[in-house]
């Protein structure tokens, strides 16, 4: 069975979606509802768990994030399900292959095979019947390296530089600026083509400094969006003031998108009701982007912190048309 | 690109074939261009390697001959040949996934998630649109247990006991017998229908006694390979003196075959010229068994000991039509 697509302006509608984890895959679900050209951009700085553990071994990009991404593609189909399932399938056990994702494993090899890391994105999305494609956001592994206060706990007012995404998303302190490195990285010359050629790029939601930020961050990728004729919107995430973020405000989202990519234009912010205790402050913060505020129901019931896909199908579907 | 079928007297001829590692995959490379019902049969007694670290890790069957059967039945499309080249990739490096092919990995997680060994190898198949079936030659990992002359060196006359398939494949000493433990293992229903319903059924090349004989220790398979109405045919290995058949002789393969399986009858003895120095002697051993000697060049040139998948082919339609 082939799910179909929302009723949309134009199916055609080429859309970017730039982001990371879990959340890019919600993203991701929603918009293959409403297009067939879904073009995922991808972090690629994650080194933790069993992409941490593939990067370090093979020195390659870490899969992980692109293995969801390509998963959130796949076709609703049985075939589509089994190969995304399998893809998905972590490793129990005790031994040597204890948490990995058969897909990480999968990806390594064909790179290794093809030596071309999109043409092996490309063919596992073909395995998956995949609506759209996944790119990394530069073509190197990237380290995240962030300025924390209060990564100490004991040294609450102290300000250390931590590096590696995984010990910066796991910090327990306040995150006041990130880089990355290279500050320069090789960049992936089919994602920049994706989002000069698009007519949306989105951003977000999803963890904001580890996998929102990054983006703006690579020099090649940041140009492309803020030239792009395509218009762009940014999702904010549901729990603002959680993680990575905490105290953050919405606003204070918007605040720092602007500190990382001040030459970046917004045309539309999308947010749930639950992180707009004061709409005008928020669209007041919108607006110096050059955004409109949109408020509309995206998150699921019942687990809080994530969004559902099929409700930010149709906000985005009513954003778009 | 999909390769033509040779001429045969009927394409929808059903032929099982029983083996393990390279030997079968260089029959099953022949027969897919003989017909499109090919089914292998495969031994599961594998203990070293990546299959034998998965067998220890995950209790599973070993995937290793599995995966290069289904390798070696892939559809001749650039799909069926890239899938197979991931299949059969190894991983390289110094960590923990060094020297895991993909394909095994891939077909234990599929094992988890199906839940079902058949089910799981089918769907290997289809991804890799192989020519036919791959199924196991029982429904639970085998273990090999040898009586071993000479296995100690030092003792050349002393005959111990050797268990673990890679043990025995690897003794310097010369096997006087081999059984299987458990003795009676949980057959695959799927492959007993497999020999019932064919009209060919083949033995080998092949690993004489870790590869090739037990099949015929398997009770339920056994009695199905006697019982079948098929027609049954023997492929002789090309250097039957070597290896785990150190100073044999063709006629040592045929009487040790007898020995093993004193109620199967053979159809047909295919051999190589190079291993029938004399042909009355092995001509009468065939006889024996109730089969007529075929001699036929099936060598690969300049690869000593490995048939040749495209005169197997001639020789097996020869015998076959």
């Amino acid at each position: 069975m082939t799910a179909p697509r929302l009723p949309l302006g134009s199916p055609q509608r080429r859309i970017v979606a730039l982001g990371g984890g879990h959340g890019l895959a919600a993203a991701l679900t929603a918009l293959r509802l409403l297009t067939d050209h879904v073009t995922a951009v991808v972090t690629v700085a994650d080194d933790g768990g069993s992409s941490g553990r593939l990067r370090e071994e093979f020195d390659v990009l870490p899969p992980g994030d692109l293995r969801m991404a390509l998963s959130a593609l796949c076709d609703d189909s049985d075939w589509g399900h089994t190969w995304r399932d399998v893809l998905q399938h972590r490793f129990a056990g005790t031994g040597d292959l204890k948490g990995h994702a058969l897909g990480n494993l999968m990806i390594v090899s064909i790179w290794e095979l093809l030596g071309d890391t999109v043409q092996g994105l490309d063919l596992v999305g073909r395995l998956l019947g995949a609506r759209g494609r996944v790119l990394p956001m530069a073509a190197e592994p990237l380290e995240i390296v962030a300025e924390i206060r209060g990564h100490d706990p004991e040294r609450p007012d102290e300000t250390v530089e931590v590096r590696g995404q995984h010990r910066v998303a796991s910090s327990p302190g306040i995150v006041s600026s990130i880089g990355i490195i290279p500050t320069c990285p090789e960049p992936c010359h089919e994602a920049l083509a994706g989002v000069r050629e698009a007519d949306w790029v989105m951003l977000g939601p999803g963890s904001w400094f580890t996998s929102v930020m990054p983006h703006l961050l690579v020099p090649a990728l940041a140009d492309a969006l803020v030239t792009t004729p395509a218009k762009r919107l940014l999702n904010l995430n549901l729990e603002v003031h959680k993680g990575e973020t905490r105290d953050f405000r919405a606003e204070d989202h918007l605040a720092s998108f602007a500190a990382n990519a001040p030459e970046l234009r917004l045309d539309v912010v999308l947010a749930d009701p639950s992180v707009v205790p004061d709409g005008a402050s928020l669209r007041a913060a919108a607006a110096e982007l050059g955004a409109e505020l949109v408020v509309a129901p995206v998150a699921a019931r019942g687990e809080p912190g994530v969004h559902d896909p099929l409700r930010l199908a149709a906000a985005l579907r009513d954003v778009i048309s």
